[in-house]
């Protein structure tokens, strides 16, 4: 195994210094830090920069997460592939984790709504001043396909080819999962509305929230061929005992508790909140007024076993495109991985993001073979 | 709308009055008292009994929760039907709530871990005081199916007739469902382990804890038919506001807050963790030579939206009976109500339950139009 691919340059981006940065839902911050990666190098006619928008755990450190995608998709010798903390997170852009210059302390739960409008307006102005005016590609799943989507109606003229895997609005089902994990943190006392000292988080229910969520990210077929109705591994006997678990409780409480160890609280509500109310029509007459400002060839992927964003609701988003009079492909994988199939796939994505996008204007795929993934 | 049926009779049956009644788990209670109600009545050869087992919340009163059945499945002119509270309920058989002899207080955390088997052979000691010595039907969703399918198996003789829906052995993502469930109880910090006085219940927890089911009682199509992305309806404004939810929270967090003033946590996590357990070959050699004991024509019933007990793993019960010998028969109903189904799908119910039985051995119903419920 080589050791992981480390960024060309990193580094913070300083917005708003003049200004607030203005928000959506109507909060404002003062000053925006964004942290970004770079892998690679921009050509000197600035147009081979590729951004990847990360999901809700995600970071700058693409290559530390997706290391796959530097094998198979991207070619650092033409790409020079981007990736920005977004707006919100605590892996080093402004988040709730950050100092308020108003009180000089964290701001906590103080933290204004977030949406992906304002994640992608924030990431523009650091591409500004990275000197990136337009994006080969922009390419994201979850929160992160979102984030491609909202780029290709925001700012059509700066994309030419979007990538967005599993996702579109969240469905009534999405939004109950998003609820019942932002609930489970509100639940643990040591949460006290968010004002939690660093070092002090709520552990029991951030952890529950993450064992909740990854039910929604793996697949009902997935949970069965790994822990069928095993017993945990250390022995224990669920049969017995209220306190012995099966095994797949034992891994959901194990990715609980390895999550409360690199993710905050405060964070993880303000992006779980941000995916309940993205929703391409926000600022516009309409959905649809909305897609006909694509510019971008849009490649929507749904995966057949994600329950979080149905492959169902990928595809109408993808037939709504077309009908917008953008273009559009939408594929399906044929994978048991869930949600997280993304991290899966990557063979798949390549065949996406290289074979299709050379071909442009594509009719939706529909009523064809799966990509059928190893 | 009229008033509902009342039972004919209704009462507690003392069990373990000489002896204690030994637990498949190790442990044993005495006395065990066991709730029940009688709609109609025995004919004199004793042989128009029909048992009805509840699912994890229900109460003995039967006609209040599954009232559909008493219009269209059964004819109290003809038919006596019987409902036992579970072992390990808060609806008045012996349970977490009930008073532990040797310490004069209520069992708590210290109620010991009851399995569908152990529920079900209370049951047949209640029936035999009731003088009842064979079933024309046992019938149950979920959990209630589950026992309905051990009494086939622990009790080939006393069964004529076993409709089962919506239950089979819990799949992986069901195991992790009931885990975090009971995690979310447990978080409660007014849980306490188990040891909250009476009236000071975890509610917190426990409501979360049901609105977590909710989901796997309900699907996504449900969900979006009924709630899609509406904001909730006391003028919320999700988009805005942390504090604001949308429509299918609100009803989340409103069957959580109902689900507490009538359930007790201790019962919530002993029945919880009796239907995590469930497995029909606990006790015999292999699930196969428990199904070769089975003498009943059984009925089992997928829904299709059930994610809860998938469609599939009640089919592939039904098979494995099939295999085994026994007289059995598969629907499917194609319905949005997810697990829930079964409350909604009751002319389907009617269906099985007369129909199918009339001609006793039939194959498997596979590859055939799904009966389709209204």
């Amino acid at each position: 195994m080589n050791a992981t691919l480390q960024p060309t340059r990193e580094g913070d981006v300083l917005l708003a210094r003049e200004a607030p940065f203005r928000l959506e839902a109507g909060g404002s911050l003062q000053p925006v830090s964004i942290r970004y990666a770079i892998y690679g190098e921009l050509n000197e006619r600035r147009d081979n920069a590729v951004l990847i928008c990360h999901a809700l755990s995600g970071s700058t450190r693409a290559a530390d997460w997706w290391p796959e995608m530097f094998d198979s998709v991207f070619d650092l010798s033409r790409d020079c592939v981007i990736c920005t903390n977004m707006l919100g997170s605590c892996y080093g852009s402004t988040g709730p984790t950050s100092v308020n210059p108003a009180t000089g302390q964290p701001y906590g739960p103080d933290f204004p709504l977030v949406s992906v409008r304002d994640m992608v307006r924030a990431q523009t102005q650091v591409l500004d001043q990275l000197g990136v005016s337009r994006l080969r590609i922009v390419i994201g799943a979850s929160i992160g396909g979102m984030q491609a989507l909202q780029w290709t109606v925001d700012y059509p003229e700066r994309v030419e080819h979007c990538v967005a895997i599993g996702a579109a609005p969240l469905s009534a089902m999405g939004l109950a999962l998003n609820h019942l994990q932002r609930q489970a943190i509100r639940l643990d006392p040591k949460f006290n509305g968010g004002k939690y000292a660093s070092g002090e988080q709520p552990r029991g229910g951030l952890g529950l929230a993450r064992a909740i969520a990854m039910c929604s990210y793996k697949s009902a077929e997935l949970f069965d061929e790994r822990y069928a109705r095993k017993p945990n591994r250390n022995g224990e006997d669920p049969v017995r005992s209220f306190d012995h678990r099966y095994d797949v409780a034992g891994y959901l409480d194990y990715q609980g508790e390895k999550f409360v160890q690199r993710f905050d609280a405060n964070a993880y509500i303000v992006i779980s909140k941000a995916m309940d109310t993205f929703d391409l029509a926000h600022g516009y007459v309409s959905e649809a007024e909305a897609l006909q400002r694509i510019r971008a060839h849009v490649s929507l992927v749904g995966i057949t076993s994600d329950w979080l964003f149905p492959p169902e609701d990928v595809r109408a988003l993808a037939e709504r495109i077309e009908a917008a009079g953008a273009a559009c492909d939408y594929t399906e994988f044929e994978s048991s991985h869930g949600h997280d199939g993304f991290l899966a796939e990557v063979d798949a994505i390549a065949a996406v993001v290289s074979g299709r996008f050379r071909a442009r204007r594509l009719a939706l795929v529909r009523n064809q073979p799966r990509v059928v993934c190893s």
